[in-house]
């Protein structure tokens, strides 16, 4: 699946993404006035989403580049940025930005994935022109020694430790990922790998910083209490100095070959209580069914994902957990997202004297069912309604809207396609359903994940 | 496993190089002449074997650049130089060194693994000049044009599907070390991914051509009816005329992190008769083992890989296929041959009515006893003869004399390695052989391999 990383300074608790899954929400029916996009001299993409409700605005700046894009061999240097743009630059010391931030009331944050890196803050709007200087400041002035990168190494690398090393299900998460994706990047994890987060220097960051950090390689997003022609404006004073870098190739990576295989992973540990598993499939994107030609299908992946395990009135809550009391969990979801083939994933983890293993069984029983007698259209117009109706409730959130201009802005996305999205949905068929899941839902194909308790087993 | 892929034309079957699997022979016991060894003023190594026994010659170009130098999305071009080099040059038209070859009565072949790519004639020693003409010549003076390029990539994806696509357990090789290896390239398989290899053009050819086939990035081995003089005094007419490529950075490539997980891939094909497995663990190489400290330890693993399951007298042949009947194979190998941490495989078939999971099951608990146990002095010295006779048959073969030499001296290895490598693998001990099983051999790091009968299950 596709990772985040938060980086948590005002916040106290994570912030949830998952309106992440969708790239879009029922734009047109809420809205009130119109998104503005525009894009300055310097490639700078610039999006405005006017929101009066509150006297709030959300500026974030989105870069298109991820951990899918670093070389083999220097995992973790995207995921390093999002600790290093919090350090000095020529023009603001050391915590300066989050200081002011923190001074005015104002949250901030940061997150990165396989694709894109953001930058974010939620002000009052008379505070918006300070974020935006200090922000273009540190696209391109971050200073970067020897001094600023080897203590923020050590404090990655403790993050790993404590995300990823300390958690038996962040471990096992890694090598799911690993086996799922034989060739693609997206088997690397976002955080990078321990040996080589050890090895990241000096010159690594600032290659990276030179190549990615650049107005003609970012998307800025402002959603709130503001108009487009203040943040024309505001932009016109601050990004836009800042210098065009250089021309990037199209973000072309290796892809996987046809998978022919079923795969598990099984890690066992004595700090696991309940054993869980999940079952993954490689499956298109939003963005590559579009260069595959699969025109329909992640529309058809989400509401399959809706269905089957979008929550408690899911076939598989509504089996498993409900009606047979045999899981405390079950559930299903699609990372539509991205730039390249994503995957799905099921889940779910037993209750009482219920075995994993009948747990498993009840949801591949599911799965081969749907594939069998497809869905009838009540159930999937109900699954719609609920999944459109989660997209208004996201779109409610500032953040959240901003959230979705960003990631399908820097997945490959257009401002068309959250547009369209909504109709799109609209028009995925009972025949679509059943046919995504016969396509990708191949037992012999699936890499499925065991966490067990020492001395368990999957059986 | 590291694979290798072998072009043949003078050649109707294929070389077994089983030799490779360890880096020397016995060699001062057998050696009549002392070995030579110079270097080029460009840069290319010279080793000559002398070996009077017949009026024959063999001559190994060896290129220190295999599937896993190369770029992420670009597999297939290592091997794709296999069949380019039989292409025409400025100087020899297409086939003309093939047609010399074979009019003379004389053998020739080439093959790609991870690490390296090599070339070779077998012939008449007074026709070496020639061959060493014509290596030299295509070392540089390739034509690479489309109409070179677009046919032989025809070629090689048809020899793809023939060798990978159309073999369940060649499908199945490929996937388990695309899960093995994690981040390692050696997780990419040597003749490329089908998809890949459809997109290698010209450029890519050109840009691999001149980076990596140049005398510096080469080693030219020499063994048989001939002498270091005579070698040399040709090589200053042929080869020393190639001015020395570009400098290489050193091969490091992205290495594996800590493997936490036991993982499965699993293959069902009706074209599969009996079932078979094969069960996986990262290990340190011989080349790997000097960076990470680890001495000793892969002479224990080739000693451990002997004793388990090397031949008839192996613990797994006696135990599973002479005793039990339960399996129609049992056995072990080690691949310590190589630039990076590599693999040490187990494998096994059932017999009659003994099922799949019987045959594994047995296999783990000879691993389990040794690891809980050991092994005896008595029976590590016979294996270790055993062993060390193998390899003085090996060295019998004049081209598996130079075929140690080349890929040692190509994958991090010298000559002094060789030289000492039989006092090494003397120096083992019961304790070494049970400390390199415990440490590596667990359970639950394990990578397995089902090949099974469409319907069938590994259970």
């Amino acid at each position: 699946m596709r990772h985040h990383f938060y980086r948590h300074l005002a916040t106290a608790t994570a912030v949830s993404l998952v309106v992440l899954a969708s790239p879009a929400v029922m734009a047109q029916e809420v809205r009130q006035e119109p998104v503005a996009d525009f894009t300055l001299a310097n490639g700078l993409e610039v999006v405005v989403i006017p929101d009066h409700r509150a006297p709030v605005v959300t500026h974030m700046l989105w870069y298109k580049v991820g951990g899918s894009d670093e070389e083999p061999g220097k995992s973790g240097i995207a995921h390093f940025f999002e600790h290093l743009m919090f350090k000095g630059t020529k023009n603001a010391k050391p915590g300066e930005f989050s200081r002011r931030v923190a001074e005015i009331g104002g949250q901030e944050n940061a997150f990165t994935s396989n694709d894109y890196t953001a930058y974010y803050q939620q002000v009052s709007p008379d505070v918006l022109p300070d974020m935006m200087r200090f922000e273009a400041d540190r696209m391109r002035n971050l200073i970067l020694t020897d001094e600023v990168i080897g203590p923020e190494r050590d404090v990655i690398l403790e993050e790993r430790n404590s995300r990823v090393d300390s958690d038996p299900g962040g471990i096992l998460a890694e090598e799911i990922d690993a086996t799922l994706y034989q060739n693609h990047p997206y088997g690397t994890p976002v955080i990078g790998w321990k040996h080589e987060i050890a090895q990241l220097n000096r010159k690594d960051a600032i290659d990276f910083y030179d190549r990615y950090y650049a107005p003609n390689n970012a998307v800025l997003v402002v959603a709130g209490d503001v108009d487009a022609e203040t943040v024309k404006k505001l932009a016109e004073d601050t990004y836009a100095k800042v210098p065009r870098g250089p021309d990037l190739p199209p973000r072309i990576r290796p892809t996987e070959p046809e998978q022919n295989t079923a795969r598990t992973v099984t890690l066992k540990d004595p700090r696991v209580g309940v054993p869980s598993f999940q079952k993954n499939w490689l499956v298109p994107s939003y963005t590559s069914a579009v260069r595959e030609k699969l025109d329909g299908e992640p529309e058809a992946l989400d509401l399959l994902s809706e269905i089957l395990g979008g929550g408690i009135r899911s076939r598989l809550h509504q089996e498993l957990v409900v009606k047979r009391g045999i899981a405390s969990s079950a559930g299903a979801y699609y990372q539509g997202t991205a730039l390249d083939d994503t995957d799905i994933t099921f889940y779910g983890s037993p209750r009482g004297a219920a075995s994993l293993a009948e747990v498993e069984a009840a949801i591949d029983s599911e799965i081969a069912k749907l594939i069998e007698s497809g869905v009838t259209q009540e159930e999937l117009d109900r699954a719609r309604n609920r999944f459109l109706r989660s997209l208004i409730f996201a779109r409610d959130s500032q953040s959240g809207m901003a959230r979705i201009y960003g990631s399908t802005l820097t997945t490959g996305g257009s401002i068309r396609d959250i547009d369209e999205w909504p109709d799109r949905i609209r028009k995925v068929t009972t025949d679509d359903i059943r046919a995504v899941a016969k396509k990708y839902l191949s037992p012999d194909r699936a890499v499925t994940g065991y966490l067990l308790p020492a001395g368990g087993n999957a059986g």
